[in-house]
Formats: C-alpha cells, sequence, structure tokens
C-alpha cells in the first residue's frame, strides 16, 4: 500500500482494479458508444429486429407466470433452472443417440452467462483455450478477466489437424452453425473430426449455438453433442460436448433465458459456479420462456422469422455488390445474422476506418475485435437483421464513403 | 496433457476443472441437498414468506412490462440497465450530502452479481479481502474462484484498528444492517471509522445492505454511502464507499434485480465487467422493478412484512429460550433475518451437529460456513422470516432432541 500523497483524505488513492481491466480494446469502447450517434445505421450489433417479438402473447405468458406460479416466479428457485423447464429443454435437445434428463440441463442468464461459467469452472488464470478463429467478441470477454491464452482454430485450413488443435487446451470453443462472426457452417466431415479428437485428447467441446435455428438455405447439419453421442449410442450422456443455447435469437434477447447440455458432471460444476454468479434465474423469466416453448410459440414464429432476415442477408449481399465490390469480398452466409467481408487491399486498415464510418453514419464490428491479440484487421462483420433492406442499401453507400475518405486521408497524410 | 489411460476412447481422461473447484465446502453440499428431506423445517436460508409477495399487483406490472415496453423489457438493453430504473434508484438513496443520479447506479442480476462484479473489477488471483467476520456465505461463494486471501474483522472486538485492518486489502466488505449472519447492527461509531478508514488508506468499501428495511426496534443508522459523502457534502459522489442493494428482500427475490450505488469511474469498471457476465438484466424484471418502485409498491408492503418477521424473531427467540437456552447463547436482533446461536460449550462442533439435526427433521446454517478458512464451527445462523411460530418452535424442538443424540453420540462413541 502506497500512503496517499493526496492532500485530501478523500480522494487518496486507491488500490488498482484488477489487472484484467486494464487488457480491454479500445475498440470495443469506441464501439459500444456509437449508439448515441444520431441517425446512425447499426450493423455492429447482433441485434434482432423487435418487430419479430410476438408481444401479445409474451405479455400474457408474464402475466400468468407471476399469477398461477408465484413461488416459482417470485420465490428464489433451484441454481440448476425450474424442473418443467429443464424437462422441456432436455425433450427438445433429444434423440434415439442421445436420450437426455434434466440431469444434463443447467438453464442459464443469458447465453453470455453460459461462457461465463464455463470459464469459472474449466480455466485457470493464464489458462490455454483452442478456439475457432475468428473467435466470438462476447466469448473474448466472459474469459478475459483469467487472462487465458488462446490457439486459434482456423477450422478450414488446409492441413487443420483436430487432435493437435485440441491437446492440451482447457478446452475447445466453437460456433459450428454460421459462426460468429464469419457466418460459416462448419461442414461434416470437421464436425466429426472435432468431436473424434476431443473423445481421444479428452478435452473438453464448447458447442455454442445461438443461431442453430436461423438456417436460409440447403440442409442443416447434426450437432456436435449428437456426433458425439454416437460415440455410446442410447447411453445416458457422458461425453466432453458442451452444448450452449438461448432464446434470445429464437424468441426475444431480454428474456435473457438460455441453456447448457452436457454430461451431468459438467452440469453439477457448472450449477456450483452459478450459485456464486447469480444463485438461480429470475422465476418470472424461466416460466415465460417454458411457456413459450410449450406452447409452440417458439416454434410458430420461426418460418417468418427465417423469411424476413433471409430478405435481408440478400439485401445486404445485394448492397454490397452495387457500392463494395471494388473492395471487399465476402461469402453469401446459409444462415446467422452476421456477413462477414474482408477488404482486398492488406492495407486497408478496418480499426482504422472506423472513425471515418462513424462520420458517415454507419457502424460495423470490426475485425480485431473477434481476435485475442487484436491483430486482425482486414475484416469486418456487418449484421443484416435489423434494417430493413434500404436502409442495408444506405448503410453501405456510407461505408463506401467512408472507405473513400479512409483512403483518401492516407494518401494526403 | 497426460495421454488417456483409457481402453475406450470415449472416456478418456479430461482436462481437469479449474483449481477452485477442489475448495468448496463439504457442509455448503448437505445444505443444499437438505431441500429433499420430507417434513424438514428449514431454517438455513434466507427465504421470504412467499406469502408477502403481492402476486396480483405484479403479474400485472408484468404484463404491462412486455405490452407496453416491448423494445425495452424484451430487447437487448443498456450494460447499466434501463434509464429509468437506475434514475429511480438513485433518488431512492440520494440526499442533500449524497446527490446521485444514474451515473452512479448499475442494475445487477440481482445482489450476488453485484458480488461477482465487484470480484471481477477488484480481485487479482489470491488478492487480500478484508471482510467483517463472520462473513456472508454469499460473498464467499462469489469470490472463491478468485482465491482469495481474506482479514478477518471483527468489528466489535475491542481494540479493533480500523485503519490497519482496511491497509493493504483489495476491498473491504461489510454488512452493516443486521449482518448476515450475526444480524447485528454495526453501531454509527464504528461506521464513521470504517468510512473515515477507507477514506485515509485509499480503499474501495463494499456495504452490502439487502437487510435495510427489515428493521424492528430502535433508530435507523446513516448508511456508509451517506457518511462518506459528508467529507464533500453536496458534490458528485466520487468516494470509496460500493453500496449493494437488491429488491429480493423487499418485495421478491425471483425478480433478481439488484443495483450497486458508487462513483462513476467503478459503475464504468462494473460494466465492463457485467457486460462479459450476462450482458444485460432481463428488460421483463428491471420494468417489474420500477413499476414496484415507482407506483410505491414497494414501499406500501414494508409495515406488513416488518410486522410480520417482527413477531417471528419473537417467536424465534422464545422458542431458543424454551428448548435450548442450556445449550445457546444469542442476542435478539434488531432486524434482517437471522438469529446467531453460539454454543455454550466450545467443544459443541455445530458441523458435527449438522447430520444429527437434518435427522431430526431441522436445518440451519452452522457457522463454519461463513469462515473462509471453516475453522469457526461454534455458532449457527437460524432463519426466522420463512416459518410460523408453531414450526419455529417445533424446530427448536427438534435441535433440543439433534443436541442430545449428538453428546449421547459423543459419549458412547
Amino acid at each position: 500500500m502506497v500512503p496517499s500523497p493526496s492532500p485530501s483524505a478523500r480522494t487518496a488513492t486507491r488500490p488498482a482494479f484488477a489487472r484484467w481491466m486494464g487488457t480491454t480494446n479500445q475498440v470495443t469502447r469506441t464501439f459500444l458508444s456509437a449508439g448515441a450517434i444520431p441517425g446512425l445505421i447499426n450493423l455492429g450489433g447482433g441485434l434482432p429486429d423487435p418487430k419479430i417479438f410476438p408481444t401479445g402473447r409474451l405479455a400474457e405468458f408474464a402475466r400468468r407466470a407471476v399469477a398461477e406460479h408465484p413461488g416459482e416466479a417470485l420465490g428464489y428457485g433451484p441454481i440448476e433452472g425450474l424442473a418443467p423447464l429443464r424437462d422441456a429443454i432436455a425433450r427438445r435437445f433429444s434423440s434415439a443417440a442421445l436420450p437426455l434428463t434434466r440431469a444434463n440441463v443447467l438453464v442459464t442468464t443469458s447465453g453470455m452467462q453460459g461462457l461465463d461459467l464455463i470459464g469459472k469452472v474449466l480455466l485457470d488464470e493464464g489458462g490455454l483455450i483452442a478456439g475457432q478463429f475468428p473467435t466470438y467478441l462476447g466469448a473474448l470477454d466472459a474469459w478475459r478477466p483469467r487472462a487465458p491464452s488462446f490457439r486459434n482454430l482456423v477450422l478450414d485450413a488446409p492441413g487443420f489437424d483436430p487432435q493437435e488443435a485440441l491437446a492440451g487446451a482447457q478446452f475447445a470453443y466453437a460456433v459450428p452453425n454460421f459462426s460468429n462472426p464469419t457466418g460459416r457452417l462448419v461442414d461434416l466431415a470437421t464436425r466429426r473430426a472435432l468431436v473424434a479428437a476431443a473423445h481421444r485428447t479428452g478435452t473438453w467441446l464448447v458447442e455454442d449455438d445461438p443461431y442453430g435455428t436461423l438456417h436460409y438455405d440447403g440442409a442443416t447439419l447434426p450437432r456436435l453433442i449428437e456426433l458425439s453421442a454416437q460415440a455410446a449410442p442410447g447411453e445416458p450422456y457422458a461425453g466432453p460436448v458442451i452444448y450452449m443455447g438461448t432464446l434470445s435469437k429464437e424468441i426475444a434477447p431480454g428474456l435473457r433465458v438460455g441453456w447448457i447440455v452436457a454430461a451431468p458432471e459438467m452440469i453439477e460444476a457448472l450449477t456450483l459456479a452459478k450459485q456464486g454468479s447469480d444463485l438461480c434465474t429470475s422465476g418470472v423469466t424461466q416460466r415465460v420462456a417454458l411457456a413459450a416453448i410449450e406452447t409452440g410459440l417458439v416454434d410458430e414464429i420461426q418460418p417468418a422469422l427465417v423469411a424476413l432476415y433471409r430478405s435481408r442477408r440478400d439485401a445486404l449481399c445485394a448492397a454490397l455488390a452495387t457500392h463494395l465490390c471494388d473492395w471487399f469480398d465476402w461469402e453469401v452466409p446459409v444462415g446467422g445474422m452476421f456477413v462477414w467481408a474482408l477488404a482486398r487491399d492488406p492495407a486497408l486498415d478496418t480499426d482504422a476506418l472506423l472513425p471515418h464510418a462513424l462520420a458517415a453514419g454507419i457502424c460495423y464490428s470490426p475485425s480485431s475485435v473477434f481476435d485475442a491479440t487484436g491483430a486482425n484487421r482486414r475484416g469486418m462483420r456487418l449484421n443484416f437483421t435489423l434494417n430493413p433492406p434500404e436502409r442495408l442499401d444506405e448503410g453501405m453507400r456510407r461505408l463506401a464513403t467512408a472507405v473513400a475518405a479512409c483512403r483518401g486521408g492516407r494518401q494526403v497524410a
């Protein structure tokens, strides 16, 4: 303790914040403050269109949650979640090969809490994570306080060796369905190889699946946990895959209800961690989530939601083609919420471009925030779910203006 | 990575759980599993009586939260919490000396999340906490993953020196109103001394106040944050006190809505931490909380709640006097939810007594769980808010039976 040099007792020097607080990314802060810019077209987040919220039915579910289940809704609930909700989630992800029970299910206060809890139970300070690269920003945020090191897995790189990739990690992390940020679908052969490597090396494998139902073209692929169960089909699940989901993209993020499906020993460990994080998830929101699943509402709204988002994906890709095809390359994603665009010119730095973009009234997520080192500066993630086609087109027009300003600025400087 | 010795790929050895997972307390697990015992009288928790929940009005608030504020209730909200709720909390704790704004307020997903976030922003691995002793179990749970060391502060010990007590700690922690577990009210002189020491040593001072409104006898005392503000009255608050509250005891724990009031720099740090914990608190439950505060419901129900709990405190103390005065000493608490009983015989170990108590159909929280070292074995925390007088009396009768069995068992062995 350094004695205070201050003349005022009130402003004495305080002990520092924890060390990890100094490691956060300036771009993230810029990005978070962008919301205050008037007229901004914000393609930076992963926000659903509020028009899809089934407000009337959810309002009635909320009333009934409290009126008909006051003990569950208003009291302290079990740390693991309400039993009927755990049962409903177990049923939803069960198959002949993968018979799940509530012992396989933890309710989480959002998918983000799931990531935090996984870090809590698996990561020692400085531990190694083998993570699909580029990596979801929120996962980096959740794990940063434990100062992990990252082994970046580029799953579609030539010669990718899953067993070498996973060996020695405290866990592996992947978003197989429409990866955040790239929107890519991990193919079946890679899925099988990842699962086999997790079994062989004995590495926990986190399968983060918030976008699984937002599938626009082509066939769905089996979940990693389903492939893992095929090693001992029909037996109670005890394998290494930790499957994570959420209602945030399927129905409404404001419920903050997600889940983890895993081996019972993992659920027990996560329960102990959740006890010290928030004791239990709100019974009000759990009851609303259960009603949304049990009444079929979640399934009912998917076709309209998929149709809406598919048309917006197409609109964003068309706008990119119109305004930015000289500067960027991109793939049309078969699902999810994002298009990942890479600058053709490696000298175009998307961190440096961001202030020009904000000045032009458009926000995106630069690739640096999806890299634990911040070094990846060539890409950007563009969200297409929140804005209607005309705004997406106007956004890409503004982005083209920003690119011109940024390039012009560099030539002048 | 040790190569798997297993004959089956499916059961390969996995990397270990994080180290702290091995440090949890077996008594806590026993205690958590007690809920399954039929007919058990459970005085182990800190549960409100569900009869006090104003179910009808909260059901209507829940419906209106979604129907009238669908964007806020169902979408992603600001990490810090909804602005009108932050404003309402700022108003509630403001005074002439302590003018608060929303910049001083973070909404948390329960008081427990507040403790977790404080650990996240202030504790490095192995850091020192100066904590009021005995210490709230949930705070130990929240901070255990960072493997802190504890300096135990016995605030009413003769010769207690607050400045020495706080120096060098990453933060100090106290529950001045009806401390969990002891139910004690920290007196005004000690409050002033703690605050002065925090200012002089430059130590963050966490004031955890879930029970402040559950006050049964005598005068209320000023909050630590109010005393801290008197160092620079009327100025925007920038002092070292981090004040925590919750609606769990005042209205309903199932909302999982709490708050932290502190200097803006601390709120910013906690916001960054919350971003990686759950992104934001549910807009549904925040809107219900706001309605409960703004309509005056929270204030309206306090008199009946205080009267009910006061009578139960009296009933528990009377039952202790009837059945256990030969074995235990206790003080009648002036507020809160608990009576703290200490064995007269230092050889009576309340960890060893617990299995006998469960066998007799009564559960309490043994003192070991309120001590980071687990060494404190002479006390027990008894909750009086959940059960009616006749159950409290029957509970103490069962506890006397358990004491006799435990003592008898020791003599026989």
